[in-house]
């Protein structure tokens, strides 16, 4: 078993790499936000381009959900105390093909302890990483409660041809809050009134969603994933942010819209987790008092 | 382990404490609510003032229900025994930071044998507390079974210049009743064709809502959150009653009006407690024949 | 931990002692239900008047259903002999502040193994004995799966001065049956149409429902429970008899009525169980063969 | 504890005395089926009449699905031994009051092991049979995961005054296929729109439903329960078949017709397992490689 | 107990021997299907001819999901070993009866960790197959969370006949992609509305329904299983791709036409996992760090 406990390098600067991207359909140009990101590639010669995979269309993005099983707490405290280093090694033995973001969830979301959003190019290798997590001492413990699949794509809808002015604003604004400490995530799923409608129909709804969301981008990071057929959702939508208020506002907007009626599925769950390290979301839950 | 069976000052004149509040999209005035709240700031020097956390905007609530797991019980008496002065203890580590309130569900409401209601103004600070209790002996045998986070904000639609008359109305008014011994939780969720009535509909359907409300200002207390994009909701509301049929008759009051047919979320849970110190609902919970 | 063995008084004639009362806004003279009420009242000084506190308004039924978890059948034998003279133990301790009633579902109502029926004027109260009921040895294996609270109500709809002939009607018959032997609960909610009809349409609809329920007046017994923001239903139907071929048609009648077309929930569960001593109910759920 | 291993003369000829019945509201004449049971009544002498109560009316049918704990495989194989012998017993105890049949569905239908088919023309004592069989040593792992109780009754609507020709054309055939090895049950409730149509309308609808289904009375035999109040469901449609097929195209039949658009329950569980003695569904659950 | 380790001959060439089929009711002549296969029938005499049995109608598909449960990794490693040796030793005693595929889902999809495909022309014997697996070492930790049956069947819709065009397009062209290393499984069911529609109108819905998907013969494999009766789904819709894009597009696509109006369950759940023998897929899910 591996047990290595110096800190991983990747995850170590996390918090400001922080992903850029779009709200569902609401997207920004990609090189902008590789651009605007803090951080350099990370040192270790192997490991994927965070910054790179994080701006490209696709990359699958695998996020789950789980509950740490009380037994766990039986344990000695001896015995728990290594289990994160040995998270840890799992993330670093699997660099070269994934990236891996843990959010604590516990007290603040649902059933969930934590959530995991794993992203790469090969989903075999993604789940390969699964495999393992799920295989270390802590990872037996986990009780998986959701898993969902998605894929990033160009822009759809809002693009320079399409939309030009709406595309300028997402393009004339970034973020400019502090680090966020939080992410949240809501799967949507559409109507099949949706999908039938015409595209024109379909991008003048977008477009009504658009406008009001412009004012967020300062305060709310989002990127969007594509789901259909791959998860019981059509899209999981992501975001980050330090300022909940402001996230709540912007929520309310994209509920104000006409596209909104059209939704089958809005959360359920809706994920609110911290943004930390794999270090410190591992030993919140394996520590006792 | 933190094991002090000091009662902990910030609780025990918990009841007369009771928060004062807002029905969704029904406020009064918040000055007059701090006003009226008879119990003076605890004495312990670096504890949140619970009056004006409960009174003020831009804070958080969060919103928890729990299972006790019935190995718990297979626990000696003794090792039980101490669980509710390590627990206590934990609230009082976090008194800077988070107010912390129990209530006793069990045999009252749906399957859960707790619930929890944790304000503070940086809801990663909430959630270090949410951490801590679930580490404590008695935590890890306590099993999350929802978990909702709700902000509160200044008044939207009853204002003194929106609503002149019923802003009066509610300010007219306040809670005569014995000090309460009910809490209910009852999160509610509006529908798309809600969130895209104009402001000046929206405005109308809660003029209509409020006026059947007036005549419960004496009997009930109320609080509301907003959780859009925060969780599975777009309100939580919070009251506090000792008179469960005129609480009964107020929630027949807000189901006959027309802004109930926007509503795709009322309860699911609804939660019913007895508002009681930290240490009676860890005893009531740990303690057997 | 209280081991008496002796039978509590207030309980052996307890199949006499079944409630009167109200189907949903289908209600009879209180007068009338407690005249025919074959039982006095229990000799023990300090106990609640059952007749009386099963007739009176503005008393609280708290309906709660559990599972048994399999692991009491790894008890041995003698360690589970004397469960249920200490839940008699516990009622009795209770009986000047709560009724109990118990009904027996295995086996009959979905995956719940018994139910409870408490009534008590102080619901705090109510708590205190579930709470005491849930710290016996075998209230300890018992796993709450729905816990629904309610509280009667004045006669609303069919008064002598609304509804004079039905209201006669409903007077002119009473329960000859035999000795009911089966307990149904079928909680019911209704939409925001419902609650949005005006007094006089719900009395209509509460007419047309009256009438094709009169014939069953002699076979079934109905008692009431309002819920709105107690629980998430409105009302808990409870029905005692010992024909369930009468009960079905009743129900077919009841449902083939236009109010039917405002429920949102019938039943979900629909409890079915035999009415039993609390004794035999605790001693069929604890004895393996 | 009964050890019993004698097999249960009740029991063994089993799959020739399948049942016969009508679907819902889709009748033949009952003393047809009687005729066509090609089994002479069991010989032992307090047993009730299988033939008898598989035709009569106001007979209760009761349903009841069950998981098998996973901790039972973890007891030594000589325990696991005798398991289908004392069910066996039980059943034999109660043949004067019930008829016992259970179906294996582990591996073809939802999450349930297997589920049990229980007649008796006094539920209180197709009780006491369920309690007794819970409390063998394979009972008390047996997990109850559905409950369903209905009654059998006289024809509704394809009676030779309502209807005929149709009634004459139900009479016309009868099942001639092998003998049936699977069962199928389908919980079926109608909304509150189907009860509020008027007898005749519903006759039409019946009589539209019953012409396509004339052909399958060769392959797939039907019998019905009534469970409005009794269960969540208003019907209990059970199958009997060895041409899954045909089956199949039956139910196809079935959803295309109007009656269909009254569903608000089709199934939910579907139950689908093969019919086996009592004796061989315990050894498949108990015995392990 | 078997413990036969050396590689099951059926099962080693798998990823090549993928099944050919339909999409709901897109189908194209099953003899092409059977010609494109690139895998000869194995070798092993009593077994079933794989590539047959994927093409032929009246073949039962038996879809499973499974959930390991934890307390499997608290066995030592050892006696983990040889669990999926055992499992393959299963698979081959009935691989005259059944074709076994397991796909592993751990981290990809839902819940679940792995779902299983089982084809057979009796239902019972694969049953009994299933029956064996549950009662291996392995087989007694899984815990099933889903079981769905269907049946294959000759082409309904797009046939020479009814539509010589689009059948002439599905028949022009065959999958061309890498191995594919996926499989999804979406359950299907419609609604009233749609089983109520004329064959001419389901025809015409069909056609629209097929055009867009041509495209994507060359990159997505498709079986088609018909359910009603069978399990709470009228369709088990099963895929094969290497590319996740493409079949996103090709959902997106289904989704986009009428037909979709007229779906009442699409997934719930949508199963993804890998395609991997049944040696590589237990040994994942039984070895830890």
């Amino acid at each position: 078993m591996v047990k290595s406990r110096k800190p991983c390098p990747l995850l170590s600067p996390r918090v400001a790499a922080v992903s850029f991207g779009l709200l569902a359909a609401l997207a920004i140009g990609q090189a902008a936000f590789a651009q605007s990101a803090s951080m350099p590639a990370p040192a270790a010669p192997a490991a994927l381009d965070r910054v790179k995979i994080l701006a490209a269309p696709n990359v699958f993005g695998d996020f789950s959900t789980y509950r740490v099983r009380s037994d766990l707490y039986r344990l000695p405290t001896a015995e728990r105390k290594g289990m994160s280093a040995e998270v840890m090694a799992v993330v670093d033995r699997h660099k070269d093909k994934v990236i891996v973001d843990l959010y604590l969830a516990r007290g603040l979301s649902s059933k969930d302890d934590f959530f995991m959003r794993v992203h790469g190019t090969d989903l075999a290798a993604v789940q390969k990483f699964m495999i393992d997590f799920r295989a270390t001492r802590f990872g037996v413990f986990c009780e998986a409660t959701e898993n969902l699949v998605g894929v990033t794509k160009a822009l759809n809808y809002i693009t320079p041809d399409k939309s030009k002015d709406l595309n300028a604003g997402l393009s004339s604004a970034s973020y400019t809050g502090d680090a966020p400490r939080y992410a949240i995530v809501v799967p949507i799923k559409k109507s099949a009134d949706w999908w039938n409608l015409s595209a024109e129909q379909r991008l003048k709804e977008i477009e009504t969603h658009t406008h009001p969301t412009l004012q967020y981008l300062v305060n709310v990071k989002r990127k969007l994933y594509h789901s259909t057929g791959l998860a019981d959702t059509d899209f999981i939508t992501y975001f980050e942010t330090n300022d909940l208020g402001a996230f709540n506002n912007l929520m309310i907007s994209l509920a104000s819209v006409p596209e909104n009626k059209y939704h089958t599925r809005w959360g359920a769950p809706t994920l609110l987790g911290t943004i930390q390290t794999v270090d410190s979301v591992v030993n919140a839950l394996t520590t006792t008092n």
